[in-house]
């Protein structure tokens, strides 16, 4: 796709880390929150990757994603238990050593008395050498960011407290606009126009997604641009197209 | 891991075809629908992806993926308009042509009448040279598999049948047994005899999820094996770690 003269385009992935993801016991809900977030701030998330808590698994996927976006954002595999693998495996992606951060253990005894700090906790201190902090403002235990990953927990409402805190220092693009026209018509009856459209206007994506209405089948075509002349332009023709039928 | 004795193992990944998934428009359901499924019957799901609707990016996470795993299962972009190209994706990931075919087509006559059977419909019919069908209880228009590759629809209760129909054609494995405990205890405080435990039993998987009840922090752990015996034998011992503190 071409870009919007003069935007620089940013780009994302997803990293989810976690065997019960795998398995289906867990439902993720991470992946659409971000994905929402990212688009909001003109963020292009390009990929997702789902990986079980296996050290050379998590390696290759962070270093495959890290080398190709933007930003790579992790999340789960953050916390006190044995399968919480998710740091020590950043920092062997990195090939940079591990070691509790004293920043990161004076937030964990913000939330955790002295006397409870044993090992198992003290392990949510550890972070990657030169990563930075990022705050936790739910449970304190913190997250991190080295290079261009950041690492978040895989509690949702940790992610989204983490994710927030994580925003405001990102490079944002110019936001992704959009436009969505219902067609009222059978996605099968619109796609030859549709497509038409879409073949003239290549650097306008042009979305068509099927959906069942009180009336049966329903098609909403969603029109997306940087730019917002082009956007509206794309939407117009699509409205009229619609509309001849 | 080890695996219990005599046991093949099979193994599958998810590839998630979309931008509506990337955007943050759609949030994907079909993940941990198909997890659950998988897990059901003994199939080890060990990865998942979400790419574009973009050819090349289709083709290379599916060569990657078919390459590793015994089964891939695709979701999404197998509709009628111009943005439905895995069926073409696919076709080029397997070098193999691909064209209408006339099982398809009238599968698709079952559902639309010869009249509105246009162009952009026939789209739908379109499969990779030496693939079989997998027929759509709901709306007719078939997914298809090819090799390892089992091609699906992204509207998740067309893609609940599909699976249906799928499953029972499947290599299955034994399935993977699970016992919860409830630790009523807060995950850093039981990590490490859990760790112990873990470290004594390579061959059981052990998960430590953390969640909220109304008395706060609370853990799940979920002792994982095809091997009833070893499973019960562990959460016997987690169960009696959890009832020492």
């Amino acid at each position: 796709m071409e870009e919007a003269q003069g935007a620089q385009t940013i780009t994302a992935a997803i990293l989810v880390i976690g065997d019960e993801i795998l398995s289906g016991r867990t439902k993720d809900k991470n992946i659409g929150h971000i994905a929402e977030r990212l688009t909001d701030i003109g963020i292009d998330l390009r990929e997702v990757r789902v990986v079980p808590d296996v050290e050379e698994e998590i390696v290759a996927a962070l270093n495959a994603m890290r080398a190709r976006y933007t930003y790579v954002f992790t999340t789960g595999g953050i916390g006190p238990t044995h399968d919480d693998i998710t740091a020590d495996a950043v920092a062997k992606a990195f090939g940079v050593s591990i070691d509790v951060d004293p920043r990161a253990r004076a937030m964990l005894l913000e939330y955790i008395a002295e006397k409870d700090l044993n090992e198992a906790r003290l392990r949510m201190a550890r972070v990657p050498a030169g990563a930075e902090l990022v705050v936790n403002s739910v449970s304190k235990a913190p997250g991190f960011n080295i290079g261009n990953v950041y690492v978040m927990a895989g509690v949702p409402r940790i992610m989204h407290a983490m994710l927030e805190a994580i925003i405001p220092t990102l490079k944002t693009g110019a936001p992704m606009l959009s436009e969505t026209v219902r067609a009222d018509a059978k996605e099968g009856d619109i796609a030859a126009p549709l497509g038409d459209i879409a073949k003239r206007y290549p650097d306008v994506a042009i979305g068509s997604y099927p959906f069942m209405d009180d009336n049966g089948p329903n098609t909403n075509i969603v029109v997306r641009s940087r730019s917002r002349e082009r956007v509206e332009e794309v939407r117009d023709l699509v409205a009229a197209m619609v509309a001849r039928r």
